[in-house]
């Protein structure tokens, strides 16, 4: 798995073997991800829920919750329940976005999407089951929370309902369904979109991790800040691999944004400048990391990975 | 408006004045509703979010939490947060109850439904948005948690969700959904469904009002059984007027079990029976209060209005 070096950051990130990190990464979110939830009855839900929260995926969302914690000295333990908190309300919003009354999708990640297996209305519900059981999570399984824990956890609730509700993820799907069919949305509009679809979520992963952590108040302004671009970049290249790639590459439909006449930064830009675009972002982001020296090779790699990615 | 005196209670019900204290708290439950949601861009989602949330009902959830936390010396501004979000969530419920692929319901509260308004993704979004943002709330309003507080309100945030996760409200709707067109449900699996379908929330509601007043565990013991007796009660008084009220009274449609060859408690019992089984169920809700003496009155009262009432 290849991954760029990026000359402006002050860290080597050569010596970083990125691959073995995402994979021994992946293997002990999805280890956690599985304790999570255990079937039982009524079965049907469990099994829903599950289908779509192990259907794999990159995990990149606990896993950046894991190293912010972890760049501020943080452990691994205490950012597991949020980290896969996150997961269960990422696959919560793709569970419902997928369904037949938004994007309806009938493929996702190489597999029949939810409601194609479970029908509508399970799918339905267990899109909710999910997003109420990740705060349960949070709440419950953080680690004995002392005083100033408790405080954080809080505030780490209070994040995530913020990014998950209409002032986030759902708000940037309700303009995006909005545009559908428009060719005029504009560059603000499109930015709008994505800030609070995608990278919203990402910005709370970060967030939350670091808060978790101990963060300060400068410590989040630089670590939002990262996440943020790096959440923007992160759909800049997914519009470009829905021009570029295969379907089998993606594991769902390729072309759908063309064949929707959607507007994307592409479609405003052309890829290469959209390319160049998704690129200054991460550097930028990587920028704010500068001050936590070897600390932040993880989250800059993660950064680096993103834009190389080619699904 | 009538409410029952019952004579298994030690204390006398007949001087509070139920219909004047119900009316009065709807109104400081509907002013802090109105403003927990400001419309904002993307206006589309606040409007769907308050067209639902601000849609009338008798608010007895938000009313159950407040009462319960005063029966344990709590204050309104502890638990008036943690109210509202019992409210959001019920709303939620109720629009995804309604959508197509659900109960497909065209009317709620002598309204159209949320989907027949905003569409069926608005609808979708509408409930994602309630939900994440009934924890937010929580989290963030709950007045200036101390050390204990802080602690308290995370035990309320996992107590909501497990109430209204798999484990409680959607797993309910889900063995409901199961059963559709099934004429050999068993009073077993009915008692399920009700249990988690409608009592798991207002359980939360008074556990969760006592737990922001420093309940103990017997406290939260005695409470639980009552909450949970009450929803039963409630659930089977729902149903016998399914069969027996107009859909004017009902605001929605009215005769719905039978046409869909639904089991319900009057269809397995009788009416009569249902009636004293609910009346019981009561009964023994009060007794679970008489160690509260008079302070216990509005929780005594609302469980004696929820055999009585007639929508």
């Amino acid at each position: 798995m290849a991954y760029r070096t990026v000359d402006s950051q002050t860290t080597k990130l050569d010596n970083f073997d990125m691959a073995a990190y995402l994979a021994e990464r992946k293997v002990i979110v999805e280890q956690a991800l599985d304790r999570s939830i255990a079937v039982t009855y009524p079965e049907t839900i469990y099994e829903a829920m599950r289908y779509s929260l192990m259907a794999g995926g990159k995990r990149l969302r606990p896993i950046l919750t894991l190293a912010a914690c972890e760049l501020l000295g943080g452990s691994i333990e205490v950012a597991m329940p949020t980290a896969c908190a996150m997961e269960m309300i990422h696959t919560m919003s793709l569970i419902h976005d997928d369904l037949p009354a938004m994007d309806n999708d009938d493929f996702r990640r190489g597999k029949p999407t939810n409601h194609k297996v479970y029908g509508e209305d399970m799918a339905i519900l267990a899109g909710d089951g999910l997003l109420a059981y990740a705060f349960e999570y949070i709440a419950d399984r953080t680690p004995s929370p002392d005083h100033t824990t408790a405080k954080q956890v809080l505030r780490v609730i209070a994040h995530l309902g913020h990014a998950v509700a209409a002032t986030g993820l759902v708000g940037g799907q309700v303009v995006d369904l909005e545009c559908e069919g428009k060719t005029d949305t504009t560059a603000e509009t499109l930015t709008f979109i994505h800030m609070h679809k995608t990278a919203a979520l990402l910005e709370a992963c970060v967030s939350c991790g670091a808060i978790l952590a101990g963060a300060t108040a400068i410590d989040l302004q630089r670590l939002s800040t990262y996440a943020n671009n790096i959440g923007l970049a992160f759909q800049i290249i997914d519009d470009i691999l829905d021009i570029t790639a295969t379907a089998e590459q993606l594991g769902k439909t390729a072309g759908k944004d063309l064949a929707a006449q959607k507007v994307t930064y592409p479609s405003l830009w052309g890829i290469p400048t959209s390319q160049a675009k998704a690129q200054a972002l991460v550097e930028e982001a990587n920028a704010q990391l500068d001050p936590y020296g070897n600390a932040a090779m993880p989250l800059k790699a993660i950064a680096n990975f993103i834009t190389a990615r080619n699904n």
